[in-house]
């Protein structure tokens, strides 16, 4: 591999983890401002979300002026199209925590309905498998990117626990329908953060083993 | 351009207009299922989403082979990319038809909560603008992936009025609840193949202007 090839490579792989990181503050930050009713923190994210995507074109950019210039073959190829991916599932990730305190500012119109304890436990996980997709890309580590893909059911599973429970305040007392449904949106939303980073961690598969895991595992509902 | 990169050229081409078809088939089949309450059309719809995903997969080996092969330089490159692009968002749409189909199968165990007919009509909304959004990228025509990103508006504007008709249905009785909320679930999936389809629309206008249009303008809550 050519020095400068090695340089770019390795401005790529940069790139991807500051916006990983980026994306995590995101994903605080939201669960911050819900937790603490602080608007203004939840301008803030929606503000920033443009930082993300101002960093997904970089990505782009680096890897197609990558592939004109250097014209790399098999696994460098494969590591410049994979990180491609990568980055808008991330920028995705970042339009989710932009949601999230959407929702958030709407909530602090009204009560907060019920302790929020749960919520940001899944925006924990959620956020772990983030981080732990991005190491097992960094580190071509497909150990590390399959127990990512095994932690999306405990997402799923308290997504659905939530739900039944916001369906017993609803039906219960009707003037709690619009948050309750606002909540499971903010559910919604923090599981498919965790979907994007399964996404990312069958993509590091690939890369890593040459075995396509995409597509193999049903989808789950989002 | 070389003749065996021509032909490769057009058998991209050709592959994601297949697949944008299948999608097309997919999103209408789904909307007989639920219309129909057709349980055996809606777990096929489910069972189909294998096909596109295999096409997915396919089109990203083309592309890299391609990539790998020919070394193609400027546009060419960048219709390569916009190509893998295309192809993960209209996977993302048939995954979108399959949850229709879920929440379609789940309706079938109570009553029909109400007529259907606003629904199928955003759905052939978001149908016309994914298949606007191909002819916009196979002919390179902006102006016509620009019209696709206005019609946008049109499918949020009519979820956010079938939300408010969903949400006075759950005040008056809650035991629509949970028919209302998995309508309503069905409905944002329709607007999420919107949404794809703009992202198609934005790829298209950045292929054929060299004009990213991608992230300027604000996403919608999905």
């Amino acid at each position: 591999m050519e020095r400068y090839f090695e340089e770019a490579f390795a401005k790529v792989n940069t790139t991807i983890l500051t916006m990983g990181s980026l994306v995590e503050d995101q994903m605080q930050n939201a669960m911050k401002a819900l937790v603490e009713r602080d608007e203004a923190l939840a301008r803030r994210v929606i503000e920033n979300d443009r930082r993300v995507n101002v960093l997904d074109l970089e990505i782009d950019e680096m890897a197609i002026e990558c592939l004109a210039r250097y014209q790399p073959a098999a696994r460098d190829l494969r590591f410049l199209t994979t990180a491609m991916k990568i980055s808008s599932e991330l920028e995705r990730m970042s339009d989710l925590a932009e949601n999230i305190c959407e929702r958030a500012i709407e909530l602090n119109a009204e009560p907060q309905l019920k302790p929020y304890i749960d919520i940001p436990y899944m925006a924990e996980r959620a956020g772990i498998m983030v981080r732990e997709s991005l190491d097992a890309f960094v580190k071509a580590d497909a150990a590390l990117a399959r127990k990512v893909i095994d932690d999306d059911d405990v997402v799923d599973n308290l997504t659905e626990q939530l739900f039944r429970e916001l369906l017993s305040f609803m039906i219960e007392n009707p003037r709690t329908i619009t948050r309750a449904i606002r909540l499971s949106f903010i559910s919604k939303y923090i599981e498919r953060v965790a979907d994007h980073a399964t996404n990312i961690a069958e993509l590091v598969v690939y890369l890593a083993e040459g075995k396509i895991i995409r597509h193999t595992i049903p989808p789950h509902a989002p």
